[in-house]
C-alpha cells in the first residue's frame, strides 16, 4: 500500500512504539500518585514535556498536554473567551473545523468573530490582520499552515502586529509542527496547538503551548492535573510517544523536509506534465514540503480516491475530519475556486516513509484513472478534455 | 513491587497490549478517511465500541468515546446544562472532583446545585434523592461506587425515582465498571462515565454512555467525529485496547471479583487483628471487591504511604487526583469522620494481579510501620496506643 494521506494521520515511528512499550507492559503508575510508580510516571511525562517544548522553542512549563489538536484548539479559544466574555475574535475563513466550530459557538455567545479571507493561494495577508486590529480584539487565531492546500502563513508578521496592540495570538500549528521550524518565543505567538499523530506519534495526544503570562480558563475540570488547566489522568504512554516523536521530528526535520519536498515536486511535475487540465492549488513556495493539492477538472475527488484506493494508493480530498459531512471544502471556496475545480480536487500528502517508487506508482496510475473518469464526466463538453 | 493502588491506575493487561500493537506498528489510518486504511481504522473503533457497550449492557450507538473518565463526567454535566441553562442539578458531596468542579462552575453560571450528604458508611439514601426531586431538576448525578471508600450506591432505586419525574440520571461509574455488573438498560440510568485505565486498558481513553433519546450539547467541537458529540481524530489504538479491556473485564468479572474480594477480606482481617486502633471505613457489604480503606489513628496517611513505599508497597491516601492540592478528603469529611481519623487514612486497592503473598507482605509490614509512626505521634497521649 502506498500511503499518501499523511496530513490525515501518520504511521507511528518504530522508535516511538519502542519508547511507549515499557509504559504499556510494565509501568502502571498514575503520575499523581506519590509512591515510586507514580513518581516514575511523573518523570516520564516531564521528560516528554521538555521534548515537545524543544521542538517549538518553548519552555517546558509552557506546554500543556491535551487529547489532541482539536482539544488544543478548543482550549485556546474557549480558554481566552471565558476570561474575556463577549470579546471580539479575529480568525480566518480557512481554519480547521476545530477552530471554526468553537468560533461559531462563541458567536452565539455574543462574541463578534471576524473571518479574514485568503488570496487565491490560500494566503492570509498580515495587512488584513492589522486592519482588523484597528478595533479592539481579545484574540487572533490564524493557522500556521493550512491542512488542505498546505499554504504556510506569515505568522511572524501577524505576531508583531498582535504584540503591538497587546492582543494574544493563537496559531493552529497542527500541520506545521515537526515539518517546518517553529519558534514560538522568537515569533512571539502566545498560544500554539500541536498534535502527535501528524508526526509519527500516537493518536489521542496533543499539546497547547501557552506563553508564560497568558491566562486561560480550563475547559475540562476535575483533579487539577496540568496545573489545573486540563484535568484527567495523564495519558502517560501516549505522552511518552509524543515526546519521542517530537524529538525525532526535531533532529530529522531538515532531512525529512528536503526529501519529501523533492519527492512532492517530482510527483507534481510528473502529474501535471502527463495529464492535461491539472492545476496545483495553494502557494508555490510558502508551502508544507509534503503537500500536493491538485485539481483534475472533470474528475470528482471522491471518485479519484476510490480509484486510487483500488490501485492500493491512499489519498484524500481534503480534511479527513470533514468526510462525515461530505460538504464542499470551505478552504477552497474561500480561496475563490469555482465549484467544478473544488469538486475535482485531490490531496496527496507525503511523509518520511514515502519513496521514489511510491511517487512513480502514483504518477503512473493517475493518467489512466483521470481519463476513465473524464470519459463519463458531465463536464466533458464544457471543458473539452 | 507490590502494587495496591489499582483504584488510581492499573497495569495494562497483556492481551490489551497485544491487541494495540498492530495499531501502533502497522495500521495508521484516520477513521474518517475513506480509503482502505481509514475503513480498517473505522471498523476497529466500531468493534471496540461494541465491546464497551456489552460490558454495561448498552447499545453500541449509545457509547461515546472520550479521552477518559474526567472528560466523560464533564461532557455529561456541561452537555445537559447547556441544553437546559440554569437548571437545578442534584448531586452528592462525595463525587469525584471531575463532577464537583464542573458543578462548581455551573453554580457560577446560575445553576442551583444540591449536594446530598452520605451516611457514615459513605452511602447516599435514595429517599434523599427522591426528596430533592420534589422540586424541578434538570439532572441527577450520583456515582456508582466511591473512589476512596469503595461504597456502592443504590443506583437502581435512584434511577426509578428519576424516571418517574423524567429527570435524567448520570452516574460516574469509573470505579465500578468492570468490577461489578452494570446494566444501564436494566437500571435505567441515562448517562454513565467509564474509564479504560482503571480496568487494565490504556490511559487517555474512556467512554460516556448516553441513552438513546438523551440529548446533550458537545463540549469539544470540530470535525464532527463521534456523531458530532466529541470532535477530534479517534485514538484508534487506545480505543482498541479499551475494547479489549472491557471484553476481558466482562468475561472475568465474577472470578476477579471473588478473588480480589477474598484477598481484600483476608488482608483487612489480618491488619485489624494485628494492629490496635484500626477501623475499616466505608460500607461493610455494599463495597467494591478490591477496596480496603482503613484508618490508623495517630499515623498520617502520607507517612504510611512513604513508609510502605520504602517496603516496595504502592498505596495511597485516597484520590490520586487530589494529591496536587494535598487537601483533606472531602469524601471522608462528608461521611462525618473526625479530622484525626481522616488524617490517619490509607487506601489499599487490589486488582487481579495481586496474590496471597502480596497480602501477606502488606499485613506483615504494617504493624511495624504503624508502631514506628505512632511512637512519635502527637496523638499518642490522646488515644493512648
Amino acid at each position: 500500500m502506498i500511503y499518501m494521506d499523511n496530513a490525515a494521520s501518520t504511521r507511528m515511528l518504530p522508535e516511538v512504539v519502542e519508547a511507549m512499550i515499557p509504559y504499556m507492559r510494565e509501568r502502571m503508575g498514575n503520575p499523581s500518585s506519590i509512591h515510586r510508580e507514580g513518581r516514575l510516571a511523573r518523570k516520564s511525562v516531564e521528560r516528554a514535556r521538555a521534548e515537545v517544548a524543544s521542538l517549538i522553542n518553548a519552555h517546558p512549563s509552557e506546554v500543556l498536554f491535551t487529547s489532541g489538536g482539536t482539544e488544543s484548539n478548543n482550549t485556546a479559544l474557549y480558554g481566552i473567551a471565558r476570561r474575556n466574555p463577549g470579546c471580539r475574535i479575529i480568525t480566518t475563513a480557512i481554519e480547521h473545523d476545530s477552530v471554526l466550530e468553537p468560533c461559531g459557538r462563541l458567536e452565539g455567545d455574543r462574541h463578534d468573530i471576524v473571518y479574514l479571507a485568503p488570496d487565491g493561494a490560500g494566503m492570509i495577508s498580515p495587512a488584513d490582520v492589522e486592519s482588523a486590529l484597528a478595533e479592539p480584539a481579545g484574540l487572533v487565531s490564524v493557522m500556521t499552515a493550512n491542512n488542505e492546500v498546505g499554504t504556510i502563513q506569515p505568522i511572524s508578521e501577524m505576531a508583531r502586529a498582535c504584540r503591538e496592540r497587546g492582543v494574544p495570538l493563537h496559531t493552529d500549528a497542527v500541520q506545521a509542527a515537526g515539518k517546518i521550524p517553529l519558534d514560538v518565543h522568537g515569533t512571539g505567538v502566545d498560544l500554539a496547538s500541536i498534535s502527535s499523530h501528524k508526526i509519527g506519534g500516537p493518536k489521542g495526544v496533543g499539546a497547547l503551548y501557552i506563553r508564560r503570562g497568558t491566562v486561560l480558563d480550563p475547559v475540562i475540570l476535575g483533579g487539577g492535573q496540568e496545573g489545573g488547566l486540563r484535568s484527567g489522568t495523564e495519558n502517560v504512554a501516549g505522552i511518552v510517544g509524543f515526546g519521542e516523536a517530537c524529538r525525532l521530528a526535531r533532529i530529522r526535520m531538515d532531512e525529512n523536509g528536503m526529501r519529501t519536498g523533492a519527492l512532492r515536486d517530482e510527483m507534481v511535475s510528473r502529474i501535471t506534465g502527463s495529464i492535461p487540465g491539472v492545476t496545483l492549488n495553494g502557494h508555490r513556495t510558502s508551502r508544507l514540503p509534503g503537500n500536493a493539492h491538485l485539481t483534475f477538472l472533470g474528475a470528482s475527488g471522491e471518485d479519484l480516491i476510490i480509484k486510487l484506493d483500488e490501485h492500493g494508493i491512499a489519498a484524500s480530498t481534503g480534511s479527513a475530519c470533514s468526510m462525515h459531512t461530505q460538504k464542499e471544502s470551505h478552504v477552497l471556496r474561500a480561496m475563490g475556486m469555482p465549484p467544478d475545480a473544488i469538486r475535482g480536487s485531490l490531496r496527496l500528502t507525503l511523509g518520511p516513509d514515502n519513496t521514489p517508487e511510491d511517487v512513480g506508482r502514483v504518477a503512473s496510475a493517475l493518467p489512466g484513472i483521470v481519463e476513465e473518469l473524464r470519459a463519463v464526466s458531465p463536464l466533458r463538453q464544457k471543458y473539452r478534455f
